[in-house]
């Protein structure tokens, strides 16, 4: 499908505005992510009630603003519910100690998880015990409702990519003092400020084929996972074609693929988040997502 | 907290209106779960923005009409997300063959699975083999945003309470040949119509405590689930604290508190939802939720 933009950024305006704009790019091999006020991106506003519009209602205009601040291209609000998939790649499968589904591994995050570009996950008083973890993934940005859509189809229903970061709580995940028998994925992942997105949406136009993209979390300045989206167990088309199946996928629910080995619990020794840890999640053709961590 | 209704339908009155409004009960004993265009239920129609104002922006007005048909209180988009607690009565849990958790078992339904009072669960092509189940259940609406609350204070986070029915598939909740090792209950209960509510929302002004309510689902006119709210494993306060720990539990976003023994799947040979079968989840001081079923 073909949206109003090319690429969609959310931003504060140096006039004080938070506004969503396409940014103009002087250099195609930009980091969106990269942005500051020094660097002095400019976008075009986009005006419309709707950014996933495909009527020619919503439009990128000709009024060129500077980016003061950029934040995540999607607020809480613009998210009806996030689908994630929880054993995606062959390594993070054999990291995790499970063994391959059968399907998709499937679970939910609420909206309020959504967190923007440059923020500050916090993680709460109940997972500050050694369990707060990244895991850098791509996210699809389902562009209008979908239903029992078939494989062939499914990408006619993306709008666009973005990288997201799954944080995670390994001890109320899966350890049975606190999850029991059954591993609480929902609860464990579903903390305020838990899915930070971004830097930049960018439209399904421009990335014809999602498995031609390559996924890096660098933490700490420490190359921790690097993997080609080429290596997914369920492809993007299949993962929306089982998810679509009796269910609606709304208009701007989004679909976070599934994460690489290399999480902080898969170290030896694990390695942990902690106040002050820098998180970075690049995907190529989209850009660098960059974000802290605080302590409740 | 106390909005501006004691009691709130949604319906299509016999103007074809679509209204939330205030019933007029003659005799206070009377189900609105049995309200039909013959019984000739009346209410008053409630006017504003937000169902769980409490400023007086909204009123029940004195503008009195007709009910042709109710639907079930809330529509999906009214509902942010569904919170629901996986094993939280002793005798479903051992039908399930599971242990006593040590926290709540949390999964997440997403709005989409809203369905009205009087509606048809319609089973998916997928999920039509032996495995689609009831699960009747007293359901909590949060009336304003709840984040970190203490069990202490959580009930005046409260706005109202109604019954619901938290239709599942076995298989893909947990069989290893669908779900793989990780228990799927978010997917397997997620899908379009699985969440029923209804028939009404009762303040919790009226319902001042949840644990003296009593449930029973009948389904083909067979009693087949009943059971106190005193017997929760986690309370209603509990609940609420636990889940909004480090999460913002949105306004009007709902908490399903599990169901007792007695499902299709736990009965010896099991009987599972097929095309007519007719089910009745009935809570004391709120009436009945009934709905059909049919496969797509």
């Amino acid at each position: 499908m073909r949206v109003a933009w090319s690429r969609l950024i959310r931003f504060v305006a140096t006039d004080g505005r938070t506004l969503y704009g396409e940014p103009i790019l002087t250099n195609p091999d930009f980091d969106i992510g990269d942005t500051t006020e020094k660097t002095g991106l400019q976008a075009k506003v986009i005006k419309g009630q709707d950014i996933y519009d495909t009527t020619g209602a919503t439009k990128v205009t000709d009024d060129v603003v500077t980016v003061k601040k950029l934040l995540g291209p999607l607020a809480p609000m613009d998210v009806p519910i996030l689908r994630c998939v929880g054993l995606n790649f062959a390594t993070h499968i054999r990291e995790a100690g499970r063994t391959q589904p059968p399907f998709p591994s499937i679970f939910f995050k609420p909206s309020t998880t959504v967190a923007d570009h440059g923020a500050t996950v916090v993680i709460p008083k109940i997972a500050q015990d050694d369990q707060a973890d990244y895991e850098g993934e791509l996210v699809v940005v389902i562009g209008r409702d979908a239903k029992d859509v078939p494989e062939s189809e499914a990408l006619n229903y993306v709008a666009a990519y973005t990288a997201g970061n799954d944080i995670s709580s390994r001890k109320w995940q899966r350890d049975p003092a606190k999850a029991g028998g059954v591993p609480q994925w929902g609860f464990s992942k579903g903390f305020d400020t838990y899915a930070p997105l971004g830097p930049v949406l960018v439209s399904s136009t421009l990335i014809p084929d999602p498995s031609t993209l390559h996924l890096k979390t660098i933490v700490d300045g420490e190359l921790r996972q690097n993997a080609g989206l080429d290596d997914l167990v369920f492809s993007v088309s299949r993962l929306i074609a089982h998810l679509s199946s009796g269910t609606t996928l709304q208009k701007g629910s989004v679909i976070m693929t599934g994460t690489p080995g290399g999480v902080g619990a898969g170290l030896k020794p694990p390695k942990y988040l902690v106040p002050g840890t820098s998180m970075e999640v690049n995907i190529s053709n989209i850009g660098t997502l960059r974000n802290g961590v605080d302590f409740a």
